[in-house]
């Protein structure tokens, strides 16, 4: 038999006997290597380090300094958990246990917990750790893998469907225990350092809502309990922002089951931070020339199969029949957009046009994976699509990231840059690809940006620019994109008359700066932590009177900063009860108004951040409201 | 037997034997009245002067001076018409022809006509009206009905439906032909004085798609020639202005087959037209102490049967199913309102509680019912709902007015106003009635109000003020309506805490100022014949350069006039052409300029009215534009 080559990152190969391990390769590298090896990536996938290469392979070898090794040990606290479980509920039953993002979950069956179990299961999980079993491969025959589980409807499903015909099965031994598992995990449960159970929740069998409704159980683990400690308080942080929790809090938003799951309805105070957020890059699409238009929500699904949704969409849409017609709520704008394009007759002269809407659309996602603003079934999109020449695409790209910018900055969020390039399936001539590449990569290069080019990575129907950006504690998000479509003007049969005279067919470009509203208000809840900027804030100044003789007082306050969202506090209560409320309802200023400020005829004014100037004239105040809603970006508060 | 009871408009009573006619009443009151006689209204019906009498009525007497006159005359009318089609098609088969507000229609099958049929028919017609054929009430046996109409499936449907029973039938009978009818007519095809066939469409027998397609014939008469004359030329005035017609020609919007029917697509210049006229109103709500929210357009069909529309409304909503549950798009605004208001704790403090939104409501009409934007399946309402205490009704009520009139003004519609009390059927106590019925004349006296009141015209579930106007074509049409209800408080158990800490409901307020603005769109376009003052217009002000060698001087004076919508003619025009263009698309102002105004540093400009000033200084006209946009008011244009 012929050998094997295997290619290391760094480029350089070494050859083997066909079904060398990933740990033969790693001892051949080096002897410490070798004793430090947890698992390999072969041609970009996790394996373990039993893995038997039989071909040609790239491999990354994997130790506890890799980035895949988090993985690897919350693979391996799965099993801990479960291991933990059945040791306190024998009769628990395993469904799957995987590494996640930020830690693991395993769905169990056959068991009934409540979050307060969790803590014994912890402390039996944490005498595992403490034991530092050893983890090790084992294997079993299919027939007895089989009759392992034979009271195991999931794990016997596994065995029939993504396992079926595996013989001998991959399973992980740890002590007495074992689950079936193609690993990889790290050596010995010791090696976990710190371990926490966090939620329980409901989960069905395979995602399926027609099928078994299983227990799953969130945790997570890191090598060192510093790391998990740090963890743990940034998630306290983040919960305590969670855009549900201040949504309630600050009356922004509400999504009550009577209403239907996904359909959030906007509170005054939600509707006033989205009606500002419209406004503003309704009022930047026109100073760039956009002109807005209003498409139906509903539309005939002949559209939809025009455009191509239909095909790759339907089971994401929600379908009606209206006169055994069938119709399609939109799942997304630029058809509606194209078709308005396609009702006049374009000069070249006219290129390019620019539509931008605030549309909503529809997309069917599973009950049980809607969540808050971040998953919903009807969401508003700020989308644009401009229709212009080939040899106006650089200029209109540039356009474009004005907009982006101006949009990042004032939210003073940092961004990420990724140019991804045409893909191997794809429509459109090498010419219009190549054209369009250059000019994206023009624009971009003639703002000095930094960019990531991801080779293929572009939409069957044109190249684009990706901007990610990331927010206050750190998240990552995807953000504004630029999208080129060379697809859907073939698809409409959209034409424009040249200078020639004749028929000519434009290029679409796809764009949206916040995406979807909810999504982008979400973030910005939680990134602002309720704080909203004052541009923004639902209530931007409350006024506080210390008694009920200063109401009139306060009245005539309120009128003269007309203009503002001004709210005049009136119950009965003290002085220092009203300032704790409008702190709680991060409220940017309080007015406070007593005897001494009515007969010097000044104010006193407290912001955000709990600091007070007295003696304060209105109208410098006022002055400062003027530039300070203005100029949106983080600007100053007043007492700064 | 025992005599009946007459009542005459005046209250004055007669006595008369059972089976006396109309025209016997009308005899004995006068012979006069007696020969004059048409028809009567008994108790509130049109019916036939050969219409017995059996019991106690109220009788009005129809002559050819009454407001009823012009019904009648139009059925005989439709009479005629048929006549006239059957000399010519006498294979043509008659299903129903009914007098109309402005006319007459008559469906028929069997026969295939095109709008240059109609001309041959109506010679015909006018034929019939020359001849003067007497018209005569005819009986025939049921029996004999049935054999005259072997043929005719439509009206052997009625013999068997409407006239189920029916022994003998009531025919009318003109020289020797006669037609099924309860009538009533004139007494002869001569008192058509102008008679006239209009258009030709499609009908389904009874209006249902699944039917028989017919062909409808429309027509109108008058008792003169010259009233027929005024009505054409009103006519023609009103098509040259119809908004489909003008909705094309200034591209405000289309409604294209692949899309569907009745769900309109705005197009840049109908957007900004929508725009101006929802930031008019949300400036004015706001104001007036409005919060915008936003509530989404689907809605689990659990919340439209706790409001009652699912009952009331099944058939004209779009339904659809998600994952097995049923879910609409909603019919209205008011139950996703009421859900906002039950999301928090309400104390008698908070109230009077003021949403708005521009909601868009979906209503399943028949697809040969639509008819551009006035009627359509999907609208938006500028709908607002508060919800207030019992006592603050008259207050919100006057508050809800200063809006409406407003509203009104600016648009320089005439109104007129009635108030409708309690029906028979309704909810809510007498006291509450009384109370809400008082505040609203209270609401309407304070202001000095003409109205009438509609005494039992209310909705079962509260009192209502219903706004008419009339356009400049004086069309009616219904407008602004302030509706109190009971209902769906009660229906949504809402709360607020009173002052005495219980639990008590709030009224609840429906009140929108446009209504559909897809319906009050069209009446504008119409109203504006698409001359939309200075503030509505798609395009405010157009610069017409007379050379190229002016353009950036153009460019210069548009910068100037930055925060209007100015466009700059570049096309390759002569200044007499570009003039003649601005003109048809209607824009406010042109501002020409050429050589001598670049000298000079000053323009010339053009209105609508094809009047010109020279040597104008661009500031002084920056400042007429800025008091003209901001007036709203028909206010005096630059060259008034």
């Amino acid at each position: 038999m012929s050998q094997i080559t295997v290619t290391l990152p760094d480029g350089s190969t070494l050859e083997f006997d066909p079904g060398a391990t990933v740990e033969d390769v790693a001892y051949e590298i080096g002897p410490g290597l070798g004793r430090d090896t947890v698992a390999g990536v072969v041609d970009g996938e996790l394996v373990a380090k039993e893995e038997l290469l039989y071909e040609d392979a790239e491999l990354v070898i994997v130790t506890d300094s890799s980035e895949e090794y988090l993985d690897v040990l919350r693979h391996s606290a799965a099993h801990v958990f479960a291991q933990a479980l059945q040791r306190l509920y024998p009769e628990a039953t395993l469904a799957i246990g995987p590494a996640t993002d930020d830690g693991f979950y395993y769905d169990v069956a056959n068991v009934d917990l409540e979050k307060e179990d969790l803590e014994a299961i912890e402390d039996e999980a944490l005498d595992i750790i403490e034991e530092d079993l050893d983890i090790e491969r084992a294997t079993l025959s299919r027939e007895e893998a089989l009759d392992y589980y034979a009271d195991n409807p999931y794990k016997t499903d596994i065995l029939h469907d993504e396992a079926a015909g595996e013989d001998p099965v991959s399973f992980y031994e740890q002590g007495d225990w074992k689950d079936m598992c193609k690993g990889p995990h790290v050596d010995s449960t010791g090696e976990i350092g710190g371990f926490k159970l966090l939620e329980v929740s409901a989960a069905y069998w395979r995602g399926d809502e027609e099928n078994d409704t299983l227990t799953r159980v969130y945790g997570t683990a890191f090598p060192s309990e510093d790391e998990l400690d740090d963890y743990l308080e940034k998630r306290a942080e983040a919960q305590e922002r969670d855009h549900r929790k201040l949504g309630q809090e600050l009356d922004l938003f509400s999504i009550p089951e009577v209403t239907g799951p996904g359909l959030p309805l906007y509170h005054p105070n939600g509707k006033t931070v989205l009606r500002e957020l419209s406004d503003f890059v309704a009022g930047l699409n026109r100073e760039m020339g956009y002109d807005e238009v209003e498409t139906p929500h509903l539309f005939r699904t002949e559209l939809w199969k025009q455009s191509g949704h239909y095909e790759n969409y339907v089971d994401d849409m929600f379908l009606l029949d209206v006169n055994d017609e069938e119709y399609g709520l939109k799942p997304m704008n630029c058809p509606g957009h194209a078709t308005i394009f396609d009702q006049g007759s374009v000069s070249y002269r006219d290129l390019p046009i620019r539509y931008f809407e605030d549309g909503k659309v529809y997309r069917k996602e599973q009950r049980g994976e809607l969540s808050g603003l971040s998953r919903v079934w009807a969401f508003t999109i700020d989308d644009g699509h401009l229709f212009c020449r080939p040899d106006q695409i650089e200029a209109e790209v540039d356009r474009t990231m004005e907009l982006v910018f101006e949009v990042l900055d004032t939210f003073g969020l940092d961004y990420e840059v990724a140019l991804a390039t045409r893909p191997e399936k794809s429509v459109g001539s090498d010419e219009i690809w190549d054209e369009a590449e250059t000019q994206l990569a023009a624009a971009l290069d003639a703002r000095d940006i930094d960019y990531e080019v991801e080779e293929g990575d572009g939409a069957f129907y044109g190249p684009k620019i990706d901007f990610g950006f990331e927010d206050a504690l750190g998240r990552k998000w995807d953000g504004p994109t630029v999208q080129l479509d060379f697809n859907m003007p073939e698809r409409f049969d959209l034409e424009y008359t040249g200078s020639d005279n004749d028929a000519h067919q434009p290029v679409m470009i796809h764009r949206a700066l916040y995406g979807s509203y909810e999504r982008f208000f979400m973030v910005l809840i939680e990134h602002y932590n309720g704080k909203f900027p004052f541009w923004l804030a639902p209530e931007q100044v409350r006024i506080l009177p210390i008694s009920d003789d200063n109401l009139s007082y306060a009245s005539e306050l309120a009128a003269e900063l007309d203009g503002y969202r001004v709210e005049i506090e009136d119950r009965d209560w003290t002085i220092g009860r009203k300032i704790q409320q409008a702190h709680t309802d991060r409220v940017p200023y309080q007015i406070i108004v007593g005897d001494q400020e009515e007969e010097d005829g000044n104010i006193s004014v407290r912001d955000r951040k709990e600091r007070e100037a007295n003696d304060v004239d209105l109208d410098v105040f006022a002055d400062h409201l003027a530039v300070e809603d203005g100029e949106k970006h983080e600007s100053p508060s007043f007492l700064d």
